[in-house]
Order: C-alpha cells, then structure tokens, then sequence
C-alpha cells in the first residue's frame, strides 16, 4: 500500500496515544478523542483508519489493542530494521536511549565513536565500539542503516567512511548535505526545516 | 506566501548547500548542482528557487550569496524567534549545541531543569537555570516558545507546568502525545514517524 508521508505521520501518532490508553487500561477509543488530542479534525482521523484492514470496530469506538495491531501491521513495525548509530555524543546518546524505537521495529545494534575515553561504555544495553570495528559489522551484514549523529564539520568525512565500508543507507541528523553515490541514499533529519515549517505562521 | 512543507523543508538544505559553497569561496551554483547533491530532480529544484523573490541569476547560474539571502527571506529567518530549552539531558544538551539554529532565526534564551547538579552549567554558551524559574521568564515575556526535551514519562506533567506558566507554543521531542488546551499549539518532532517515512519501501 502506498501511504503518504503525512499520513504515515499521523499513524503513528494514534498509536502514541493508543499505547498510552493501553497502560491506562482503556479498551476503546473514539476518532472524537484522537481528533481532540491532536486538535485535528474528527474527519481525518476516520479517513486515516478507514486506511487500515481493521476490523475492530464497535458501536462505542474503535477496540484499542486491535487498533494498535492494525497500525503496527500497516506501518510494518514487524519487519525489524537494524542500525548502527554513528557518534557517541549527546545526540547519538539521546537517540540510544530514546526508548521506543524497538516498539516500531528499529533495532540499534551499536554505537560508533573514535573517542577512547567512550569506547566499551555501555548506552540503554548498547555497547560504544571502535569507529575502525564499523566495518567489519557491515560486512558481517548485521546492519546498512547508520544513523549519523557526529557534528557537521564531520559529517562529510564520516559519511565517506561509512559508504566505504558498506553502509547504504544514512539517517542524517547532521545540518549539512552529504554528497553520496547515486547507489546510497540519505534521509535527512531537518530540524531546522521542520522548526521552520512550524513556525512560519506565528 | 503560503509555501508548503515539503518545499520550506527543501529550501533549507538548499540554504545548508550555499552556506557550504560561500565557506569554499565558491559564487555561482546551478540548479543542477544542487539536484546531484540531493539526488532529485533539476527542474523540480528550479520550480522551487522561482518561488523565491531573487534575481541573482546570471548566465553561469545562481548568485550563491545573494540566492542565500533570498531563501532567508522567504523564509523569514530574520524575524527571530525566542524559545527556551526545558530538559538538559543529551537531548536538550545536543539542540543547545546544534550550532546553526540562530542563523535559522531561532534564539535560544535559556535551558530549564529541576536537576541541581546541572543548573548553574553553561552549554554552548546558555545556561541551565532551575525549572521553578520559568515562569518569570515567560512572564518577563522572553519566550513563549519551549522546546520540550524531557524524557516521554514526564513530558505530560512538564508540559502542564509550562503552560501554566504561559507557554503557548510547545515544539515536542518526547514520544508521547500530549494533551493541552486549545490555545497552546504543539509541534510534535516525531522522530519514528520520520524514520518509517524513510524506510517504508526498504
């Protein structure tokens, strides 16, 4: 199925707040109450899920758990992608333990730096290795996703290290555009583009 | 101007782009250089440089300084704007020291935690202040931007606290869909949602 990146974006938001009703016990949920916590509109949310092959739906709303099931089978959170962060400051930290990416089937294997003073320390169960080891991972074929969390003035000569050893697809969280081989593509995380979308109508 | 998303998004890397070319002394770029470095379309990077109010345009190509100057204005990178960091773990941490955000137009005032062993350090040149001083803050009508950087299992009872005290905007990064009133806007940074929008046809 081909679903528009907007949507993709809002499925997972409901399945934010369907894992939250989850914790809280609550067994349905109405579009009325996903609509009113992302003050959308009540329309959106059905057309959404009327996207999925759910079937969970009763007189007095949608049966959570089998929603969130319905999400997950959508989205492919089953079909686990593994990743290897690349840059053990505070970002690549922040993103290590950034807790639910497991829920939506990326797998990081392990933390990358140069730095000896954090080599062998340990982020969220995932262990900082050797930069030099990187490859040897790739090759291993045990990851061609690297999130790429090193400063911009690295990222260029990173990213070339990466694509050699192998890695072909690099989530790009460094605000620089990387030039790559037509064969590897980049994704990047634009958070000065995404301030700027928000923020151009206040 | 109303431009979209996906074309404010596309206007910044063109942006990081040009910063690039004018740190390497360079002062013509074509829309094809730009393209191959994004590995999109030339015509569609044309469609997008002829929304802007430029006409640095000569025969070998775009003016790089002035083409610059032409996307900050449409984007309006000159109308700064003020925001407040609440959370100075690795997240908070790596935005502080992101580096580029004031040339985007955003101002980052201060950094905000109840941790006393981190308020008083300074980041990137900000200080962490404690948390219970926010409010003033607001008050003294600094900020009504905060960019909410707490890890997911308080980011609903931060979130509380900063609209009372007058927050009225809230840019996101916890995983967790918060609930506000209506007139308080957030921004979710929904990092899974990007991250499956990219793999999806992986």
């Amino acid at each position: 199925m081909n679903i528009s990146d907007k949507v993709i974006n809002r499925l997972t938001l409901y399945h934010c707040i369907l894992t939250d009703f989850i914790e809280k016990n609550i067994e349905y949920i109405s579009s009325k109450q996903i609509a009113g916590l992302l003050h959308m509109d009540d329309s959106q949310v059905r057309k959404d899920l009327n996207l999925l092959n759910n079937s969970g739906k009763s007189r007095i709303g949608y049966i959570v758990k089998e929603l969130k099931i319905s999400i997950e089978k959508t989205l492919g959170f089953k079909k686990t992608k593994k990743a290897l962060i690349v840059g053990a400051g505070n970002l690549g930290t922040a993103i290590a333990n950034y807790g639910n990416f497991t829920d939506y089937g990326l797998q990081i294997l392990a933390i990358f730096d140069n730095d000896k003073e954090k080599i062998g320390k340990v982020i969220n169960g995932i262990k900082i290795q050797n930069i030099e080891t990187l490859k040897q991972s790739v090759k291993k074929g045990e990851a061609d996703i690297a999130i790429l969390t090193v400063p911009a003035k690295f990222a260029q000569s990173t990213a070339d290290y990466l694509i050699e050893s192998g890695i072909k697809y690099i989530w790009n969280f460094a605000p620089k555009v990387l030039s790559v081989p037509d064969d590897v593509q980049v994704w990047n995380e634009n958070l000065m583009g995404n301030f700027l979308q928000f923020t151009c109508n206040i």
